[in-house]
This record gives structure tokens, sequence and C-alpha cells, in this order.
């Protein structure tokens, strides 16, 4: 457990860092999504954390919902792997990062499927791998298990967003429609694209978010309500490719000078997860030209610098140090 | 510490692994390096392990020497971090994967730069920032400094070795005339290919490199002589690299499966490093279709899934379970 | 005028070319399309040849009808440079061989249009860009200039050829959704593609074949009924575009070896086109790896080289050597 | 025979293009080659003309010696293949126009050749394949062969201009390094260098180069003084590859716009060749963003469109309009 002064500490930490970003993000945030949002919409900030043991941290503007958007690759990734196994699922989609932008459209030639399920023919061949008869089987059992991740029954398909989805979707389907000539997805097109772009127009909060992450963190039980969301075995695999393909081009810079494993979407929304420890969840419209949010990405950098996150960080630069004694036997 | 009971029934699981790919070895060995090595060096295999603590575990050919060859990109990236800073290295070599082998022509265009200092180009560049006013000086900073990695200060290079590599190395050179036209990098090209090679052509034990690998491991600085090998502040940024770019163009599935940060070279030697807990050194001769040693990958795999070892591995399946509680507070 | 002698040597060559090339095709003819055809159907082999003076040489079967498929990428391109002007076209599809397969779906990303109209992403921006309202005006457009080209008022779609294109059509329409996504086509993507397949789905006979060959080489004027089927300024436009595009990615090496702007199906049709002299249709299935018809690629490499006419052959080797005195002043 | 009374109003309007893209060039020409060069040197702008009858144009600075640079690749493939023969320069170096720039380092991997001659590193093999023992024979046979192209036997290497570029030469030498470790060039890489840019290094007048591209026009043999100097079978694939490559990376839009095999340096010169009538010799030092001279591009489009000279063009828009009667039987 954390001591109560300990997490004291923590919040009044992550408050400051909070404040800091809202200041820095005046002149930063270049581009807004969408570009009809209201105005006041633009500005929300939402910061929070769940540690495994169930404690939370909340800064700014929690409460306000958004949609997943590409955050949702993770967490459909985790499906389909539970729904086919490892094998099958590595055969339909790759786990090397690609160094391309998440709309590209080039392929692992070498073994017929895209290269990660983070970019977007990656995460509609993962869509396509979700059990189900037809698309609202699928979606019903996507939305079952992100309550779980969450804790939060609620969660539910924004339909407006959804309808906006669908009606500017020519990318994804062209990617659809290839795929299916190349041998990399199956059945119906529009099914698969629908499928993927519910599991986008999911409405969270970033307390929500941060509760996904802390189940991924945990090994794959809500550490709020004790449910199972995913099975163990899967967990590590959706980690890793989170940390090597999950911040779109810059993957190899995230992992190396941010080092924890991450996904964002273009609501400006983050998730990242210290594995065994905490998951956060970060909503801050603005993106930079990676699509990334800017506020995120900059609050995301200080916190692994101040708290010493990097999964790779010397022992002396981390709270780790404190409690890794002794040095485990491998 | 680990204690003796530990230490001894990892001993023995490190014996029965050793034995298990010694015989697999026999069919799945598929190519030797070089190719007039004697009939009996080729059959060589041994695995080093080192913990933070000082606890050594040997399995098999632990004393036979072996270049290093791309295994002493890990160590001379760290140099070029350290005579050069985290910045300006970056601006000289990236740190994103490039799905292409080792000995690779393309660059990353946009930033005019090679993709990873663990493919040629980007290795010749790192020997390039080296500091040193000439080729002799160059190789005795690095000479030096890899003495203090593994605490064997008779290291040296074999000059038989670094012969043959000069006599054989179009490649190297091309890459180098390449990237002296593209203002990559600069000076006499002999001496940077000769810097590059020298540190390639030092020999070391598997003993040797599982102390190299746990210097690393345990923030820089070596567990054996308590000297200090890289400055704290490079030591994730190297780590980093090897988990991103370590394994050749297999190197997003060697993190997902395996996720170790680990760095292969063409003489069937392998370090992998588990942050904060240990070094490993493999030595086996015969190398699968990626470069990469065939009794090393297995083993390497078996051992992650054996103790639990995978970065993001459930906490459940990992000795770390015993020991990481209570969780920390970020 | 060609005079009857001439003509009569002319027609015992090109007999003895087609019976050679037929009995060739035996065993060197390695796939057939449709792969469900009527086996008497595969064997099908027709060359006829139409002087721009009108004289015609007919050998094998010349009046069985084949749908155009690829070849009419030609024709349509004409009608989009007429509908559109030589500059609008060009900013909507380039001129520059792109060395990829006819399926292709890269771009030329610089100029941000598909790289040439002899590939299928170009082929459908120019049947976009072919004047009409919708699907009806523009086929009705096609065919009746197709007409015009061939001389032949009863040309038509063959509807069962259309349909069963239009259920295998997956790769289209995702290369239109995905240049629709990047601003490279607008509006009805069902229609573009019906378009673009129902002038692929327009029959011929290799005789209907070489007279719109002929057009082309007698500056846009159809040699027996003295019709323009498109204006003279563009017509060096379409013969260029055939000369470096043509033969898909061995356009290259058809350029150096054979000489003769050309364009290829995958009915195994070709038609060849000698600005100022001739035009030739071929019409035998069996394909080659690239596409392109064996016996027709074969057939006309020696037709080039028995008849010296590689556009820039020496003219001792010519014909043009008999004609072409005094040369002209630029 | 050229009349004279057509000689002359060809020379009036040679003389009157020469005018208009002499002032065009002055705010046009952005570049200069070497940047060293003196004031009035840069100004340089000639314009020559040799028919196959004998017949030559002169407008402007036809007499100022330029060294041939890139022009050279033209005449080192003609010795190439009558060195080797057609089929086996083929295995060796491709004819498909590659895109790129022309100091790319990209090859055709599926036939591990360079793309063509007409870029570097299939320059560099074309001097490669030369005959001769060592340099000083392969640039005395191209010396030698230069000098009955051009008729002119004090054709010469500028050693001044060779030294300098010997003395900036990273990219050919990486080439060379990169090709030879790929086992497309043999041999001593510095003797392949040095053949490559003596052929470059001779100097040439803009009368000289219009000999040159006449001798090919004329199938081989010099107009001027009745010598071969090249295999009659051999010019077409010379300037086939012209044609498809010769422009750089604009060379599809070349052959589509200006329709004339043609092949430019970085002096600012550009040869170009209409078969069976002439060849024409620009020089003119401002390089465009492709490397091509400014005003020879101009020119050449102009005169291209003036005289109906391309090759593809209408015959109502042409002078062979004029003499292409009767058309001749295939």
């Amino acid at each position: 457990m954390v001591d109560t002064e300990e997490r004291d500490l923590v919040a009044r930490q992550l408050d400051e860092l909070h404040a800091k970003y809202r200041t820095w993000g005046q002149d930063q945030v270049v581009s807004y999504y969408p570009e009809d949002a209201p105005e006041d919409e633009r500005h929300h900030f939402g910061l929070a954390g769940t540690n495994v043991d169930g404690t939370q941290w909340r800064s700014g503007d929690c409460s306000v919902k958004f949609p997943l958007h590409s955050v949702s690759k993770v967490f459909t990734y985790g499906l389909a792997l539970e729904d086919n196994g490892a094998a099958e699922t590595l055969r339909r989609v790759g786990v090397e990062p690609s160094g391309d932008p998440f709309n590209s459209i080039t392929f692992d030639e070498a073994h017929h499927r895209p290269h990660n399920p983070m970019i977007n023919a990656g995460a509609l061949v993962a869509a396509n791998l979700v059990a189900g008869k037809d698309v609202d089987e699928k979606v019903d059992r996507i939305l079952e298990r992100y309550r779980v991740y969450s804790g939060n029954p609620e969660l539910a398909v924004d339909q407006r967003i959804l309808r906006a989805q669908l009606r500017s979707n020519d990318r994804n389907l062209g990617l659809c429609y290839i795929m299916r000539s190349l041998g990399m997805i199956t059945g119906d097109i529009d099914e698969v694209v629908e499928t993927y772009l519910s599991a986008c127009s999911i409405t969270v909060t970033a307390a929500d978010l941060s509760v996904m992450g802390a189940t991924l963190a945990n090994g794959g039980v809500n550490p709020l309500t004790g449910e199972r969301a995913i099975g163990r075995e899967h967990v590590r695999d959706v980690i890793s490719v989170m940390m090597t393909c999950g911040m779109y081009d810059a993957a190899g810079q995230w992992a190396n000078e941010v080092g924890i494993p991450a996904k964002s979407g273009v609501s400006g929304d983050i998730v990242f997860v210290l594995p065994r420890y905490f998951g956060f969840g970060v909503y801050s419209p603005g993106l930079d030209v990676h699509g990334n949010s800017v506020r995120g990405v900059g609050l995301c950098r200080e916190l692994s610098e101040t708290f010493g996150l990097h999964v790779f960080a010397d022992p002396a630069d981390s709270p780790f140090g404190r409690v890794a004694q002794p040095a485990p036997t491998p």
C-alpha cells in the first residue's frame, strides 16, 4: 500500500505538473480536433493516475468525456489476442514498428500483414479478429470488455461521433478493400470499419482511462473491481507493442526519452502504463505534427523524468531503487 | 543479496538450459562464422550470468575468447554519448528502428542521419564521435573503457582478426564515403573504419560479456569492481536502443516475445541486460538468417519464459512478484 | 501507297510469323485468363495490321472478340486529354514510369497524383476525368469515341464481363477510396470504377484493335473512315506514355529492345503503334509473369527485328532507309 | 541534301531562338557550376546542330570548351556495349528509369545491378566494362573513340578538371565500394572512378557535341568524316536509354513533352539526337533543380515545338510530313 504521506506528496506533485502544462499550453497548442469543437472544449486538460493498489490521483478536467479514438487500438488488440491466440494473431498482424504515419498504406510484404496493430491497417485487422457473428456482436463484446477494463458499466459508443467518423472514412475503407484484395481481411468491409470506428467512438474520462491502463499494469485485473479484463499471458504482448509502436512515427524516440509504454489518440488522449505499478490517462485536445497531444507529451516526459519512471532508468533515479532490494535472482 | 539456496537453484536451472540447447544445436545450427574456423571451435557454447550483487553463474565454454563484433556497438554508443552529450549524439545518429538489415545503406532522410547506432552506418558515426585526436587515441579510449565495463584489464584488440576485417571491408568503406558526401561524418575515412573495426575485434569471454551487461544493469557501475564505466544519465539511452534496435530486423518481435534488451554479433555472441538485476553473455557460433546465434536466441527465449524476465511480464509470472511489494508510488 | 507486291510480301511474312508463334505457344504459354475460359478459347491467336493508307493484313483468329481490359487505358487517357486539356490532365495524373506492377498502390508523392495513366490508379483518375454528368454519359462518350477509333459502330460493353469485373473489384475500390482520401479523385466511387471497368469490358477483334492503333499512327484520324477520333495535339502525349509506361514494369526494357509504343491487357491483347505508319493488334490469351501475352510479346519482338521497326533503329536496318532521303532539316 | 534555301531558313530560326533564350536566361538562370567560375564564363551560351548530310548550324558561343560531365555517360555506355555485347552489358547494368536523382544509391535489387547507365552507379559500371588492362588503356580507348564521334582529333582530358573531380569524389567512391561489396563491380576502385571521371573531364565545344550526336543519328557513322564510331547494332540501345533515362528524374515528362532523346551534364551541356536526321549540342551553365541547363531545356522544348521534332508528333506537325511518303510497309 501507498501510505498517506506518499499519496499526498504525489498528489501535490501531479497538481504542480498539471498547472505548469496548462499554462505552457497557451501558445504551444497548435491544432485542435475536431475543428468545429466549441472554443471552451478546446482547453480541457485532465490528468488522472491509478495505482495497482487502487490509489487514485486526479488533476484538472478528469470528468470530461472524450472518444478513445486510436487509444482503443490497444484494448481491441488485446481482444484479438484473446479470441485468436498469440500465434494466429501474429500471423495476421505484425509487431514491428513501421516508422510510418498512422494511416500509412504500406504493409509488411514479407509476411503479408500490416506492420503492427497500432496503425490503422493493423487495427482494422484486429477489429476483424474480434469474435462475433456480426458487427453488433463484435461491438457488444468490445463494450463489455472495455467496461471491465475501466470498471465503468456506463461506457457507451457515442453515436453522433460514430456517424461523423463513418461519413469521413475513405482512408479506412480504402485500406480494407486493399487488404481484402490481398487476403489480409475477410468478410463484409462495412462491418469491419464500423466495428473499428465504434471502438474509437467509445467515450471515457481521463479517470476511466487511468483505470484501463492500471488494469494492464496489474497483469490484466482491474485493481478497483478485481475483475479480469484480459488473460495474463496476453498482457505483455499488448504492453510491448505500445512500447515499440504506440507513439506513431516517433516510437523509437519515445522509447528512448520517455521510456513508458503509451498510446495516443487524435482526441488528444494518451494512456500510459508502468507495468506492475500504475496506469495514467491524459486528455488535452491540442495536437503536435505527429498527432500526439502537445500538453500530454510534455507532461509525460516530465513525469518520467521527475519520478524516474523510464523502464530502463538507473535505479538511483527511480522510486524502484527504494524497494527493489534485494535484487531478485533470474 | 541472492541467498545460497537461490543461487544454487538458478545454477542448476541454467545448467539444464545449457544442456538442452547444446543438443538442440546439432541440427538447428545452420551457418558458421568464419567459414574457415576449425571444426572444434564451431561447437563452443558458453552461457554466463552476473547479478548486480556480484553473484555469477557459468555453464559451458565460458573461458573461450571471441571477438565482440556488433555487440561492441552497444558500448561504443555509450562512449559517443559520454563524449558528446545526448543531444549532439541524437543529432548525429537516430534511435528509430529501421527494419533493415545491419548493413543497410538507407538513412533517416528527414533528419539526415543513420537510423540508429545498432546498424553499421550508425555504429560508424558513433566511432567517429568517440573522443581522440587519431585512431590510436580513440582505440585506446575504447579499450580502456571496455576494460572498466568487464573488469578485465587484459582485454585487447585481436590484430589478426582486425586485419582480416580490414581486408574485407567494402561495405563499411562505401557507407563512410556516402555518409561523408552527405555530411554525416567528417575526417579520415580509413581512421573511422579502423576505429570501428578495432572495437569489433576486441576479444572477450562469455563471462566478461556478462559482466559488461551487468554493468549496464547496475546503472553504469561494474558490480565486481565498483568502478563506473558510463555516466548514469546515459545508461537508459543505451539500454533503450538495445530494446528497440538490438536484434536487427527482428527487433519488434524480440521486444514482444523475449522482452529483454539485447544485442547480438556475428561471432554468435549475445549480450542481454535486465535493468537493475543482471547481465548475461552467450556465445555459440551458429547463426540464423537474421545473423543472430541460433542457440543463443533459443536459450534467451526460454530463459525469459522460465524466469519471467520479460520487462513487461505479468507480476505473477515473475520473480519480481515476490519482491515488488508494496508497489511504489510514481 | 503500298504497292501490290509489297503488300503481298508483308502478308506472307506475317503469316509465317503467326505460324511460328502459334507452335511456340504450346509449351510457352503459362497462364490463362480467365481461369474458367473454355479450353478452345485459350488457343485463339490473331494478328492484324492496318497501315495509315488503309492497307490491312490479317493472320489467324482476327474475328474473335475479346475485352480490351488495360488496352482501354490508352484510349480513355486520350479522352481525358481532350476533355480537360494537357495541363489539367498532367496535374491529375503523371507521365513517369513507376517500375511498379499495374495494380500498385504507390503514388507520385511529390506531385500528389498517380505515376501515370497506364497503371490502375492513373487509369481510374483518367476515367474520373472523362466528361459526363454520370456513369451512363461517360460510358456513352467512351463507346462513341472507341467506335470512331475502330470504325466499327457495333462496339459495345459486354455486360457479362462487366458484371464479373464488378464482383472482383476490391483493389480498384481500395485505390479509389485511398485516392479520394488524398484528394486525387472526387465524386461517387462506384461510378468511377464502373466507368473504368466498362471501358475495360468493351469487346473488339484483333482487326478492330489494329485500326484503333492505326488511328493513333495517323495523327488521330481513322485511316479507313477519315473520321477524327482525337485532337492531333494529344496524339503524341498518348503515344509517348505508351512508349515509357505501356508494358508494365518491363517498360524500359521494352523501349530498349522492341522500341515500339505498345499497351497490353490481361485478355492477352496488345496494341502497338508505329507513328506515321501503322497500328497492329494481337490477341493470344497466355500471359507471362508481367501480365503480357506470351505469344504477343514474342511476336512483337521479332516483328520489330525483322522489319527494323524500332523507333531508334539504324536507318540501314529499316524500311525507312529506303524512303527517308534526303534527310529533312529540322 | 538540305538545299541552300532551307539551310538558311533554319539558320535564321536557330539564331532567333538563341537570341530569345539568351535574354530569358538573365533572371531564369539560378545556379552556376562550378561556383568559382569567372563571371564572364557563366554567360556562355552556344547552340550547334549537325545534320546527317553534314550541314551545320552554329549560334552563339560554339567554340568555347567545357567538360562533358554526365553527357559522357552516353558514349561510354556505347563502348561498354561494344566491348561486352548487349546481353552481358544488360546483365551488369539495367535500362529501366529509376525516377531517382543522378547520384542515387538505390539499385535494381531484383536484377542485382544499377537501374541504368545514365545515373552515376550505372555509369561507373559502364566505365568498369570498357576494355583495357588498366586505367590508362581504358582512358586511351575512350578518348580515341570520342575523337571518332566528334571528328576532332584534339579532344583531351582536362587534367585540372580531373584533379578537382578526384578531390571531391566521396559519393562515387562510396557507390563503388558498395557495388563491389555487392559483386556489381570488380577490380581496383580508384581505377574505376578515375576512368569514369576522365571521361567526364574530356572537354568539347557545342559544335563538337553536335557532331557526336549526329554520329548517333547517322547510325554510328560520323557524317563529316565517314568513320564508324560505334557498331550499328548498338546505336538504338544507346538512343533508347537516352529517351527513357537521359534527363534524370524528369525523364518521363521530357519524353512526353519534348520527345527527343537527350542527355544533360552539370556543365550545363545537353546533347540531343533525332535519329536519322541530326544531333544538337547546347552549352549554357545555369542549372535548374534537376541539374539540367535552364536555357538548354527551354530551348530544346521550343525547338521541338517549332520544328515538330517530337518523335511521336503528328505528321502534320512535322517536317517528316513532307518527305515521308509513301508510308513504308512494315
